[in-house]
């Protein structure tokens, strides 16, 4: 399977790339240029990342930048981090990736507990995790030739200590119990779902 | 009470201001100026709105423009409708709204069903509901001084036949299950709820 993981260079991308690469063919991708060049703020970007990647079976997306930071900081401008990252950057993925994947394909994007557990600081982040999971289940029944979609929903993940006090009295998602999030994602059938790993 | 409702000429808007108008001050808003002019799409107007008012004690939006039309036809440019209207305009009349609303007051936006029960067409809807849900549930711990903050998620409305044929199947919404719903917001002590009048 050709796989395509946008935010390789991450916590989470570079795990899942490890987990998949045994098995599976990885495009890595970030804003550094892996093996491919994308921001994911800009379509133009995003369209040429698919021209250069050509037709794929799975395009996993780790790549979710949102404001942190608090509320009386927080104001249209600094809003616009996720709107323009987390939540349109892995929409238009899926609006552009359309075009370019295999019949039977998957889009797998991210989301995180914050959606419906909110924490102090992180109103941008439950606000672009809202519209990406409500864009997930609208997805699933416009697009067409068996083309899969879904988002994993992690809470704090265990290979991020400098969260923890953020999330007081969470108990981490294990970076297995994230990879079988989007193993269920990719390798199941279901589509239009957020599985949450915690 | 002071009340204002941004969106008073549409059809929701218009049955609140009727209903809430005997026991409260309504301040009417739109575009085109009832008692006051805004659009939500700007954060410069949103301001300007409230500087008129002045302090108040309940923020009804009713005013929540989305695309709506083939998945074929929607990239980056229509999404953004809804993304400067429904999501952003909401989130900031709330953002820009805290400093000038009373303590104990209350901010009610809408949002609808199709956050969780997509319809073909309403992507950008479901997207721009998902983003204002998970927005209501963050800011509802941040705000202060008792401030609190609410969604309203309707189905399609009784009074809104020109949608049914994209709900099939769905029982319309009462408009006194819809005022019910801002009623159960404003009125009541729950602050972070989405709630369903369906
Ligand atoms: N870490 C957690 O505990 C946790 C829990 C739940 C949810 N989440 C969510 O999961 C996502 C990933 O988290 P993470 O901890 O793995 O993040 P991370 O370590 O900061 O990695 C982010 C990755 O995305 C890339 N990236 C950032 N901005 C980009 C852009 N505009 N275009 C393309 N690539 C971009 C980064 O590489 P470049 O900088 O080189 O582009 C990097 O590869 C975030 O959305 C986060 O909100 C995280
Ligand atoms: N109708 C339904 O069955 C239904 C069901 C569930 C959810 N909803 C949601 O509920 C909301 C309202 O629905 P509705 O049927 O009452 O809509 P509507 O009849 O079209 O009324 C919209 C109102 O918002 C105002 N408005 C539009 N754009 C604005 C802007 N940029 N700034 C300020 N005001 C603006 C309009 O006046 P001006 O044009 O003069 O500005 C009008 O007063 C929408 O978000 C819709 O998605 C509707």
């Amino acid at each position: 399977m050709k796989m395509i993981i946008v935010g390789a260079s991450g916590t989470m991308g570079s795990f899942l790339s490890k987990a998949f690469e045994k098995e599976h063919e990885i495009v890595r991708g970030d804003r550094h240029g892996m093996d491919v060049q994308v921001d994911i703020t800009s379509p133009e970007s995003i369209e040429n990342m698919y021209k250069t990647t050509g037709a794929f079976d799975a395009l996993i997306c780790t790549a979710g930048p949102t404001f942190v930071g608090p509320w009386k900081n927080l104001t249209d401008k600094e809003f616009r981090q996720g709107v323009e990252g987390k939540m349109m950057g892995q929409i238009n993925l899926v609006l552009i990736g359309q075009r370019y994947i295999k019949p039977k394909g998957s889009f797998t994007l991210i989301t995180g507990a914050l959606t419906d557990e909110p924490q102090r600081n992180f109103a941008n982040a439950s606000a672009a995790n809202g519209a990406v999971e409500g864009f997930v289940r609208a997805a699933a029944i416009e697009l067409e030739n068996g083309i899969r979609i879904n988002a994993v929903s992690p809470t704090v993940i265990e290979n991020s200590p400098q969260y923890f006090p953020f999330f007081p009295g969470e108990i981490p998602t294990t970076m297995r119990q994230l990879e079988y999030g989007f193993r269920k994602s990719v390798f199941g059938a279901g589509t239009g779902q957020v599985i949450k790993t915690h």
